[in-house]
């Protein structure tokens, strides 16, 4: 195994299987897999299940036809079985068996898909499903220092794109052709897929999740443009910066410097101790206190990783405190309704000392 | 809405429901809910569903931010009304309330993330959790004319990418490298996303998923490619064909033709009133009686349209006859462990008449 997927994960995930009251954890393709195997499996109708009991053994179970892809996989260097299950076999009780009694409460991969947790119901009756997360989340959201680097890399991966915006954002383009060049970027500056790409001028700029449309771009146009993939390693880049074709309006030019401002006061927040509701309350303080309040209508930011929403969510109520290697956006935005919107968004790291920033695209205003 | 997604889909949902005993279907993004709505919405943490009574209103539940998108999608040109929920609210107890008295049985996309459906589970308590599957199966599995012209376009897109292997897959390169062509020309060849490229050369040619690899292309090496993505109208194109570096090994030569002959028997045998288990024999019989039915380990192939894998699944055992509109791969498969393997596959379609492939490329052994 590598730094960033060490072996000793799936030791770390039996114990807090116990400790959290589960008999066993199921994880089907996605982030808990790779994380704990670094198996980086495909989500598909035939099952592939991490079968880890808090108090047994552990064992990747896979279709017959995925067995070679899986044991020529980082899983394969575990000492960790890999047993499969036969083509038009019934997998379910391929796991039943594999358990021996049946446990009390297990917990599933929270993004395992409802045709396969139902299937789990229906093989184990009597037994509790819950969730995975409960135990996982404690892994996952503080990460190693080789996770930070290798969020580090893509956020400079990510930064190297924005820094490209001149060559392809212009007025008379769509957000359409613009997003096209983008996509392609993303991939040329490192990335192994693209994750999203929102290109919103104007009005569309005040839609926070818009994607990409056949406006056409325009003089005097803000442009909200915010962009993530995945590397090849597994972890998510996402940034988000807004830039101005020619002049902006005088109010966006206004609400621009609020935002600037209120996103370094997030960003200066973060320290370990602090908590996700006080890092979410740094930007909109700023924000309310200059009247703009009602147009901040998301949460500051996620949690980001293998997967590239996760927790911790930086949102009002959630008092968890900050710890070292929990990695974040810090993503405040302005938008006013069928006018236009600004948003600014950077990965941090809570490290022991403050904060790591690792987007380091400019946040003045730019104007293309 | 557009002949691909037309707008009585939610009025024969809402009967097929009801006949299928479910008091609702709860959809979350995904190839259902974009079937019915033509809303390609992303899957995320936040909840979007929708909600379709047997016997009431269909209503598409968004987080507020996702509002304007929904709106501006095929969605919202509907008879449809979309519902936000606010940012750090309840959106299980937002539903619960839509849903008024508690429903007996509901439908859950099978798709839907496990931390969602078991978040349904607790807003629900009494409430029995099904699959929409049950459901939808019997609308999807049969294609519309414009749905058929989609996946045709989507083949003729991916035959394409296949008649340009000769450019990229030659000898002292790596799959890895060749991958990354094919990924690009997928992209340029008309689609909007890669959804997998599998370059098996050589021994890795018998690992049926196997993606790609750093192994170096060899002169006499067989290699099979099988690669697909999903077009901007969300119909996916899935094509295997299998290629020789130079002159391959003799034996690899004999069961070429044997795999070739059972791929046009497969085909062959296409026609409504056949059942799925009868076009998995026709392949397997020729097969297994040349004498490589123990390397033939997989079934003869899977449906597709808005998910690249779906209903109906064409394997020993599914004595489902097949119906005018079904769309489905037929590609049998011989891998020789740690040697080679080849793989044929075609999307055809089951016409009135007999059998309409949608997959050109030729299936002649094409020597590199």
């Amino acid at each position: 195994m590598t730094d960033l997927y060490p072996a000793d994960r799936i030791t770390r995930a039996h114990k807090a299987t116990a400790d959290a009251g589960l008999d066993a954890l199921l994880l089907t393709p996605g982030a808990d897999l790779r994380y704990l195997t670094g198996y980086d499996a495909h989500a598909q109708e035939r099952l592939t299940c991490l079968v880890l009991q808090a108090s047994g053994p552990a064992t990747l179970v896979v279709p017959e036809l995925e067995k070679a892809a899986a044991e020529a996989s980082l899983a394969g260097a575990l000492d960790l079985p890999i047993a499969a299950w036969p083509e038009g076999g019934d997998a379910y009780a391929f796991v039943r068996d594999l358990l021996g009694t049946a446990p009390t409460r297990v917990g599933l991969s929270n993004r395992m898909w409802a045709e396969q947790a139902l299937a789990f119901r229906d093989a184990l009756p009597g037994t509790e499903l819950a969730l995975a997360g409960e135990v996982l989340r404690g892994l996952r959201i503080r990460k190693s220092a080789a996770e930070v680097e290798a969020l580090r890399e893509a956020a400079h991966a990510i930064d190297r794109v924005h820094a490209r915006m001149g060559e392809w954002l212009r007025a008379g383009r769509t957000e359409a052709e613009v997003g096209r060049d983008i996509a392609d970027a993303i991939i040329a500056e490192g990335h192994v897929s693209v994750s999203f790409v929102i290109v919103g001028c104007g009005p569309n700029g005040a839609s926070p999740h818009h994607a990409v449309s056949d406006r056409v771009i325009e003089p005097g146009d803000p442009v909200v443009v915010d962009i993530g993939g995945v590397r090849a390693d597994g972890y998510c880049s996402d940034e988000t910066r807004t830039y101005a074709i020619g002049e902006p309006p005088a109010e966006f030019r206004a609400y621009y410097e609020v935002l600037r401002a209120a996103q370094e006061a997030g960003v200066a927040a973060v320290r370990p101790g602090v908590t996700a509701h006080q890092v979410d309350a740094a930007c909109r303080n700023l924000i309310t206190a200059a009247g703009y309040g009602e147009y901040f209508i998301h949460r500051t930011g996620h949690g980001i990783g293998l997967d590239g929403h996760e927790e911790p969510w930086i949102i009002a109520g959630n008092d968890e405190p900050l710890e070292p290697g929990m990695a974040f956006s810090v993503e405040p935005g302005i938008y006013l309704p069928a006018r236009h919107g600004a948003r600014i968004e950077d990965i941090v790291v809570c490290a022991e000392s403050g904060v790591d920033r690792l987007n380091l695209a400019d946040r003045e205003l730019v104007i293309l």
